[in-house]
């Protein structure tokens, strides 16, 4: 499975297999008695326990101390009953990693880059070598995280697609047309492929020690702005990026999950890349995208995460339509569509855990015809 | 036509019927000798001359004075070449004219409700009766708009679908993840249908005025927020509404355009509502969506609108690309993805305007072996 069993086995019970094969099993196309659940951003802002740790430190170094992003990654584990962990952190630390100074102020909107990448000579400066090395805390995290979970779960790792990267770096933050790497795009694209180039070396590398190092059992890639681009464009600067880090950290012997969010025009180009499992936003029909992908691909998704503000009745039952319209194949991972937001009640979130887990239908072989590879 | 043919013939000269043919038969999938083209938004800040008109007058003040209005609408067709003039007002009057209070401060973000709808009690209070009279100003802008245009150009007339205009009306302005119209949807669905009810008749009842009153030779209905819905919850919240609407404005014999943003995976059904032309944002690959679409249902769009932040070369370049890509089909209207940009320079519009007219192939029959009604 990887290069490290030792890391990996060392604590493994009869738990840890349990929950593990819910996981990569699923991921796998493989059948298991019942769907995985877990929640994008579930380490966060709407547990009581969470907001307590934030409370005596700053973001950044939340992700930077091991012990502490080991302890909120756990919590939702133990007080909402997800299937896997995933290790706290942000994909913005690979810029950082870079040499871009990376910028966290409470209540100020997002992280934001202060000099942000506009010029041949920034991205020339950007520092690839020993870029992995510098990320070292995220594995140490990975690995302490994996020694304390004790076999309860597995644990995912990820990193931010090479488009959704450049666009921070470019854009500096947040940003509402897109216009700097729009422009980049249009205007110099193999500038673009440069600076996606660079980012897709470090992200390879980086995910390449989460799995080592980290010992994490599953690997995810956010592709968060998929979605601004127009399908062409996805397909030139967004999706042979993802490709090849699918194929270099499959390698590893991890599934790999490919979240591309908002590119429903693209679904089929996606689960060509060779990825396990494809994560679906909200907006798509599970049952369609079942339907129009082959079998031997997992989904991951998609209850609208702004359902879970609904009484706990809508959510158990939302959340029951939604399995129903994937069918009773294999290769279900159940999640939300997008991440849980910061308001949402926790029992709220436990509705939406405890219902994946008792509507799930027996599964059965791949989704349909294909063969699984 | 229309129930008022004095109105529309009135001023009709040869050069009126070319470009009227242009768009209007370009609509309804008949063979033309060039695309039309025109651009969401094109009355609008990226013009001097518009914002000199703004200088000396608010947003609502000029939307609500049919000689200002009907100046700024005809501006683009004279400065930038565009084959149709849109009527310059906003979605937003409807709500507006249904008893609520709509606050527009100059750079304070988009126009607002101070007093957005959250009870049940605010629903039954929505005045439907007499509210297409109270937007009367916006035929009177149209008629003088058309008379003004002097058969340059044909002249669009517009609406908000009711799931957009139900979403600004419960969240008051602009939002970032829809929770408090998203909570009446799930969780009291009948609420939000009854207001979608009310919002569907004014939308009828203005949009028919405005083809009997104002003279506008065709309709677009813009689903500006259909994205943010699930798949089945886009169709039964807003598209039997647009639906509705395509079937009365139809029967006032003005072809209607569909414009559902971000709704890439129901383009299917939206088609199948009986409207003349489905608007595609950008993300969507338009060759696809011809493809996928029935032959007698005509297509706009759909050049990124950050594309025209490029060099000129380039945006020939992409709308040449743009317009093979759609084939030598009748039935393309060539456009942005969705409005232009406030600061994109007058020779860039231009540049895509000129190069939609250039490039044109000469058109055949309708899209594929489908026979158009």
């Amino acid at each position: 499975m990887t290069s490290n069993p030792d890391t990996r086995n060392s604590t493994t019970t009869a738990a840890d297999m349990t929950a593990e094969h819910l996981l990569v099993r699923a991921a796998r196309c493989q059948p298991t008695p019942r769907r995985p659940v877990w929640m994008m951003r579930q380490a966060g802002r709407y547990l009581p326990e969470y907001r307590a740790v934030r409370a005596r430190t700053d973001f950044l170094t939340l992700c930077k101390t091991p012990e502490l992003a080991a302890e909120v990654t756990i919590q939702p584990v133990d007080l909402v009953g997800v299937d896997a962990a995933i290790i706290f952190s942000d994909i913005l630390v690979i810029p950082e990693a870079l040499g871009m100074e990376l910028v966290v102020e409470e209540g100020k909107g997002g992280p934001r880059f202060p000099k942000p990448i506009r010029t041949e000579e920034q991205i020339a400066s950007l520092n690839l070598d020993g870029v992995e090395e510098r990320l070292r805390y995220v594995y140490d995290a990975e690995a302490l995280t994996r020694k304390n979970l004790d076999g309860r779960a597995p644990l995912i790792g990820f990193a931010g697609a090479p488009w959704t990267l450049a666009t921070y770096m470019v854009e500096g933050g947040g940003s509402r047309n897109f216009a700097h790497v729009k422009r980049l795009l249009y205007a110099c694209p193999d500038k673009l492929h440069r600076l996606l180039e660079i980012i897709t070396e470090a992200v390879i590398r980086y995910l390449r020690l989460q799995v080592r190092q980290g010992g994490v059992d599953i690997v995810q890639v956010f592709d968060t702005w998929a979605g601004i681009l127009a399908k062409k464009d996805f397909l030139a600067f967004s999706l042979p990026y993802m490709e090849r880090i699918v194929r270099e950290i499959r390698e590893e012997g991890v599934p790999v999950i490919l979240f591309p969010k908002g590119a429903a025009s693209s679904l089929r180009e996606i689960a060509a890349t060779g990825a396990d499992a494809v994560s679906l936003d909200w907006t798509m029909d599970l049952g369609e995208a079942r339907a129009l992908l082959p079998a031997n691909v997992a989904l991951q998704g998609n209850l609208d995460p702004v359902l879970l503000y609904a009484d706990t009745d809508t959510i158990a039952r939302a959340t029951r339509d939604m399995l129903q319209s994937y069918g009773a194949a294999a290769g279900h991972i159940v999640n939300l569509g997008h991440g849980i937001l910061p308001d949402i009640p926790v029992d709220h979130a436990r509705a939406f855990v405890r219902a994946a887990k008792e509507f799930s239908p027996v599964q059965s072989g791949p989704a349909s015809q294909n063969e699984q590879t």
